[in-house]
């Protein structure tokens, strides 16, 4: 499959290495065409990666993976052109942090969300959140924590979700494991989950942790 | 120990009844002095079990639960009286849910909580965010759910948070499995895991679950 992930920072790099290692063909994109943190990658990943802009790799994807922050999604995806999302798998793994007088905090936050906001802007893409939840080691390699921890899906499409939830499976996430949590509003649910998050990493002492959930029933 | 549980819903009326079972005398505490669900629970409790006003029960404990919604929680601990609160562990279960624009929300959200609220409100009282993660079956019977689960504690002063993780003991909660996320600040964090807990209630149906945090190392 050929896959376009938008975002040089470490989330990107990490997913489209991994994508790279499991044969697929990846396209990472950025603002400008001579990212050198993109052409490194691409150097690195070997053969079946390249780098780009995000219009270059929205165009290449069959999928196309935010993976730029949460709040400069709407921008990049802007960039990326509605022409080369619409009728594709829009996988968003982005949480809208910021720093704000001098706090870590979302936004949008409560009434609104990431997921909803390139679902809203972008109508023909077919927006899935996932990933979201945990640290991008732990996205590509659930192994890494003991467990039955699991990871999320939310989307308008079932089919969509059906897909990327073939996707987690590659990564390492069964499907037992990916709970749907239903429509794409349900993307305010997991993106509030951060702030907790962030606490427990800073109680923990690293990011390399995630929660299952365990049910009387 | 004597303990002021305010409110007469699901949730006070639990957790009053199992401190009563503990052995613990309790004042259920309400708006009025004759609410009949008080009444009523105080009479099936059995001894160590009363019913009163918010003020009178604030009054009577020498700690107080705080177990209003959470946005009802300011009036309720006004009523119950400042000179009533002073000194003491206030341990703050709410969550501060509403049904806006036909949608269930948080609020305050993101940049505000209810715990700091009532911290900054009663500058006096020893406040301690916990437990409003779970439902109020599990709060006291954490054994309903298998797994090395976990409740959170965060709030300014230790030693109030010592007495409460000693509380949650009583109630099944291994100190192990009471993770102390630091000041009031971070009843945002726990606050806001609400959305996603909603969400899993209508995935399986029913309450009775909780997260167990696995780590790496």
């Amino acid at each position: 499959m050929r896959y376009a992930v938008l975002g040089t920072g470490e989330v990107g790099r990490t997913l489209g290495g991994r994508l790279v290692e499991l044969g697929h063909e990846v396209r990472l994109g950025s603002r400008t065409p001579d990212n050198p943190a993109a052409a490194q990658w691409a150097a690195a990943a070997g053969a079946g990666a390249q780098a780009g802009t995000f219009a270059q790799a929205a165009a290449f994807g069959e999928v196309v993976v935010n993976a730029v922050g949460g709040r400069v999604a709407l921008a990049a995806l802007e960039a990326a052109g509605a022409e080369n999302l619409d009728g594709k798998v829009l996988v968003d793994v982005s949480n809208p942090l910021a720093i704000e007088e001098g706090e870590l905090r979302l936004s949008p936050v409560g009434s609104d969300s990431v997921g909803e906001q390139i679902q809203r802007a972008f109508p023909q893409a077919r927006v899935v959140k996932t990933l979201n939840t945990v640290n991008c080691r732990v996205m590509v390699d659930p192994a890494l924590v003991p467990g039955e921890h699991q990871v999320f899906v939310c989307g308008e499409e079932a089919g969509a979700k059906e897909q990327v939830v073939a996707l987690l499976g590659e990564f390492g996430w069964p499907a037992r494991r990916v709970l749907d949590l239903g429509g794409i509003r349900e993307a305010r649910a997991v993106e509030m989950w951060l702030p907790l998050w962030i606490g427990l990493m800073r109680n923990f002492g690293h990011a390399e942790f995630n929660l299952e959930l365990r049910r009387a029933r």
